[in-house]
């Protein structure tokens, strides 16, 4: 294919599509990166397994009332979603602490939150992604504060409907990043991926880590344990 | 004088009132600190001026209509306060851009915030003080939504008095930092200290530093711009 590319981020390379101005090809990579880029390796297959993921995880929700960016998958690697303006928000929901929160505010792994807890990060790779609060996101981005209420309250949708979708196939749902951005009409999408590069997820029964974890931690193989989320994603949807 | 020490902070001794237990009395100390305790020293005259000078603007806070724990001045180091139960957040209001939150976020240096931007910080040295979102904060301490709400417009309410106040003495408020605690009654009340310590303060017309940023960065005489922050405040209130 001949598409123009606009731009090639960690995970994944974003085309123009050259039939619709409004749809955007996204190509998922086989790099994985931790540790704001300081960490670096290739997988032969995480390109095919996030895109699939990522596709029936972007349908189950679709399924479940809460619409994406998500259009259709387009063969093993590539996905059709509609372009947006990117908002440089990274939204996360924890439902278990685990991770960058357990040290920055002395929190003892694994303890649960009740309500999950929803964080700000400016996504500015030159930063760091620092954490942020609700002024400095209305501030440093155009979102007006019903715009961030709408966010977070869609942000919690996604949560309680990827919780049943993981519940039913074994695996619990820590904590996930969320994208979103502002489509040609103006309003709020869910953007971006949803995929073990973005969510934290732990067998129920053993706690075994079924994410980008492995990787980060060099404490198992990633493809491995992407395939098994995949193959039971399959199994139920 | 015989009276029980409770704590010793880094700015200042607590100790119970023989008189009335639910009164301290605060010692203010010579000690410098910055960098989360990193940097020290000592300063003859510090401990009098900031206590000369935090009850003079805790009393003008009261003038227009801003109650604290401050009760009155009892020496030239010691003032007598309510006691009140500190919740541990440092309630952090900016006016114009400088210090961390230059770095943290990429904002140019002096540039304005309109309308005051409000941070909060975790007040627990052994984290360093961290940057919390308000969900954090409710997680973290036993305040409720609407008190959290409460102390912010109250940060707020002080902003607009102080900013006038050292406006009068040809004085630009340029952030600020507050503590409250819950006194017997239950009731938020604002506490600890607002002095060159805890505010940093740009003359008008020259932009000098008249705060704690001359220790920081060691540029200038502690001693000489505390002492001319009371000399402007005694001319004038
Ligand atoms: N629907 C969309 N429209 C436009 N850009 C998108 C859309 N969905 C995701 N993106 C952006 O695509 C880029 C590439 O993704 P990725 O490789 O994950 O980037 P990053 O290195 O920033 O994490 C990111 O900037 C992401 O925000
Ligand atoms: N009204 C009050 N009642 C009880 N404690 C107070 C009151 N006002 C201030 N404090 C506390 O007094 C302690 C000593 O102050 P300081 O030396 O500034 O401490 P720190 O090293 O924590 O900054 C701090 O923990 C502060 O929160
Ligand atoms: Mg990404
Ligand atoms: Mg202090």
């Amino acid at each position: 294919m001949e598409l123009e590319l606009l731009y090639e981020g960690k995970a994944k390379k974003v085309y123009q599509s050259d039939t619709d101005e409004n749809h955007l090809i996204l190509s998922y990579k086989n790099d994985a990166t931790a540790f704001n880029g300081e960490k670096k390796a290739q997988f032969t297959g995480k390109g095919r397994l996030n895109n699939e993921i990522s596709s029936l995880l972007f349908q189950a929700l679709d399924n479940k009332g809460i619409p994406s960016h998500f259009i259709e998958r387009l063969d093993s690697t590539t996905q059709i979603v509609q372009k947006t303006d990117i908002i440089p928000l990274e939204v996360v929901i924890r439902n278990i602490a685990t991770g960058s929160i357990t040290k920055r505010l002395g929190i003892e792994e694994k303890t649960p939150f009740e309500p999950a807890l929803a964080e700000l990060f400016y996504k500015e790779d030159r930063l760091g992604d620092p954490l942020i609060n609700d002024e400095h996101a209305l501030y440093l981005t155009d979102i007006k504060a019903e715009e961030l209420a709408g966010i977070k309250e869609k942000a919690r949708k996604v949560n309680t409907a990827l919780t049943e979708i993981f519940a039913a196939i074994g695996v619990r749902l820590v904590d996930f990043k969320l994208e979103f951005g502002r489509n040609k009409e103006g309003n709020i999408l869910l953007s971006d991926e949803v995929s073990p590069d973005t969510c934290r997820l732990w067998d129920i029964e053993t706690n075994e880590k079924l994410d980008k974890d492995v990787f980060r931690q060099g404490t198992g193989d990633l493809i491995t344990v992407y395939e098994e989320i995949l193959n039971r994603l399959e199994a139920q949807l």
